[in-house]
């Protein structure tokens, strides 16, 4: 059992390993020892409230060698997940330096660079030779996740230079590491932002990132495989956002599948009441015109498509790095126009469509010209209100799909009839 | 110039230089190295169209020899958007060999491993011992982009085997690669899809991935760098397709922002008008009773909500490797369960809703009922469309929202005028 579930790739023994029940899994823990099952746990995808689980079903001295074994990064990110009690047992438990660096990294906030990185990286000195830094490199392969970079440090531990391996190879034995280190060093600092730090990463091409606390100092790295957890975590926000509905995990079960998706479709229900009630104030027009019912649905749909891709282009646009991000006032009145010019190539077209089906240009005048400032209003609200949302703070990518689409009907609405109204003789039932 | 040009990252180079006029580009080629410009275009996130325009503005010898010091894959990106013409006298400008090269990469399909790889790897062989593949990777070192793995193949170009540089640091020098290498090695074949590429290397957390031929011969690896690009481009095409616009470029002016988003708005105008005609075939019925114009929007935009909900679950669940999928049917009986239940609940709520608001439960239950099956249709409808697609070969992150959301709208307003039929003298006008 042993020799063949070792023969595995690690990503296929943690797959294997999370199909197991309760009783298999003891047996894992019996037969492997915990270096190997937290290899294991390093390879893992799933989720931390499972491992914490698994790690329930340990005893704690031998959770506590697991935790030792795994990648800081990786460790904590679990840990993060555990109860009060069982986290300080397992941090007596441990060494005390290794219980030391996890309670540090628990510290920071989800989301930022602190929260991503790992503690496992290669520090040498500017003054040591390529042979000496080769082999500082040698002792702590075993510990560190990738040894590609070494980074170079001051005496107090402060960032100044960086050497990767293909440098060490490619330079004689006793060339200085000052000669041949690349300084500056891109890092990121330990508060920021993990959408900047996977957007440094894709500019640069790096497969770790350095991270530094306010004095520079070095604090730990961010692998490239963490980053692309982070992309995909940010796209799946935006994707959710859009989209109303959390699509991150596949619920097995349609109870559970439903669950998840009523939340947001009663609360669109509630915001469409909104509108619906507005509707009602018009209830009168209607059954005055009842041909103006007919075109309802079009305009508010249409508005609402000029909303969603104004939005989606805000978000995208949000998402980017700062440099990109144009003056507020320009891109309003960027957006005003674009807004301005589908609406008008908008209206024009059913204007005529309408015009010619109804034979009838002043109902196509009224739908066109509601369409037109019906679509510039929501162009503008798609890409104006994600700004605000981002400004104050919260998220726009979580909220601001379904803001955009109640208020474009809300508007779409009161700008139709009322301009309906203006020329309500043209087409009054007969 | 050239010293302080130097001096910048690679990336804050190619920055620099793309945001330079022509006169000023000609200065860089003047003062730089073909090498040096090699590795400022390596290090370009930029359009291939604008390095193919670069290129014009060289002489041909120059051009080919930065083209020559590029990576391959790099170089193939940008030549495939050149004029055959021009193509040819750079390939002929070329050594033969990497003429060659380049050739054999152009055929690759796009999106496919072949069109992302490239040929700067390190191989060894599995009788070699420790040393002398250091000694093989420190030759290479100069041309490889990463040199993180050497890839281990027969005498025939069979992959056998991989080892880390990790691994070559922390064995005895005189140990044979045959002891330490790991086996099988995971690859991708060079047809793949990118999706499944990119799932890969997400999975197994690698920097690079081996690429090979039909008869496990190797022809290439994929950077992660490259990777992340491909999870980029995939998540864009995801979310322009439920957007409707293509949002991974930001145009810089009004008139070409709104002329991208014009053409899928027109195209949603005109699948809208057929749901807009269907309500004109209930005119009548809306003059008798206006009130049921008032509902139409909530039940069109509730069931459509569903629809975008169901659909953006599929098209994760699609993107997702296909191991997780389930079978068909087993998928469309939980689908249709987690309709039932979604509609039934939103159901209850707007019976109550409008049931209260407008005292009259038979509209309330004529509101809910349809409401339910518009949902449920909705839901499996967003479900079933995408998946179809995917088979016939449709990239279902394109087309579907407005396909599904058209389909909703008809199959919403159809069944509640026919249901509201059945109950007509209940809400006739008064
Ligand atoms: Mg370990
Ligand atoms: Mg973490
Ligand atoms: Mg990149
Ligand atoms: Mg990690
Ligand atoms: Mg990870
Ligand atoms: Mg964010
Ligand atoms: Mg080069
Ligand atoms: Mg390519
Ligand atoms: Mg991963
Ligand atoms: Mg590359
Ligand atoms: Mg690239
Ligand atoms: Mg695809
Ligand atoms: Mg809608």
């Amino acid at each position: 059992f042993r020799r063949e579930y070792l023969d595995l790739h690690i990503h296929e023994q943690a797959q294997l390993f999370s199909d197991l029940d309760g009783t298999l899994r003891s047996r894992v823990y019996r037969y492997l020892s915990a270096e190997e099952v937290g290899d294991m746990f390093d390879g893992i995808e799933e989720e931390p409230e499972d491992v914490v689980r698994y790690f329930k079903e340990m005893p704690v001295s031998y959770a506590a060698a697991v935790i030792d074994e795994m990648y800081t990064d990786n460790a904590v990110d679990i840990l993060a997940y555990a109860q009060n009690k069982d986290l300080t047992h397992y941090l007596l438990a441990l060494p005390a330096e290794r219980s030391a660096e996890i309670r540090e990294l628990l510290h920071y906030e989800d989301k930022t660079a602190g929260a991503l990185m790992t503690t496992e990286y290669v520090d040498i000195y500017a003054d040591q030779d390529i042979s000496s830094a080769i082999q500082d490199i040698r002792s702590e392969a075993a510990d560190a996740e990738l040894i590609y970079y070494a980074y170079v440090v001051s005496s107090d531990n402060e960032l100044i230079g960086v050497v990767t391996l293909r440098d060490l190879l490619t330079n004689a034995e006793n060339t200085a590491i000052a000669d041949i280190m690349t300084n500056p060093v891109i890092s990121v600092p330990v508060d920021e932002d993990q959408a900047e730090v996977a957007q440094k990463v894709r500019d640069y091409n790096f497969v770790a990132v350095p991270v530094v606390d306010y004095a520079n100092k070095l604090v730990g790295i961010i692998n490239v495989d963490d980053i692309i957890d982070v992309i995909d975590e940010e796209n799946a926000g935006e994707y959710s956002g859009l989209a109303g509905v959390d699509t991150e995990e596949t619920p097995e079960n349609p109870f559970q599948a439903s669950l998840k998706r009523l939340p947001w479709l009663l609360i669109l229900l509630l915001m469409g009441m909104s509108t619906t009630s507005l509707i009602d104030r018009y209830e009168a027009l209607i059954s005055q015109a009842s041909i103006l019912a007919v075109f309802v649905s079009l305009i508010t749909g249409t508005a609402g498509n000029a909303g969603t891709q104004s939005l989606a282009v805000a978000i995208r646009g949000l998402s980017n790095s700062e440099e990109d991000r144009r003056s507020g006032l320009r891109m309003l009145v960027n957006e005003l126009l674009t807004g301005l010019i589908a609406g008008v190539v908008t209206g024009s077209a059913i204007f005529l469509l309408v015009g010619i089906w109804k034979s009838n240009f002043v109902l196509g005048f009224v739908i066109g010209i509601s369409m037109a400032t019906a679509i510039t209003v929501a162009t503008i609200a798609g890409n104006v209100i994600p700004l605000v949302m981002d400004k104050i703070g919260v998220d726009p990518a979580v909220a601001s799909g379904p803001f955009i689409s109640t208020l474009s009907d809300l508007t779409s609405v009161l700008i139709y009839f009322n301009i309906a109204h203006q020329f309500l003789n043209f087409f009054v039932n007969h």
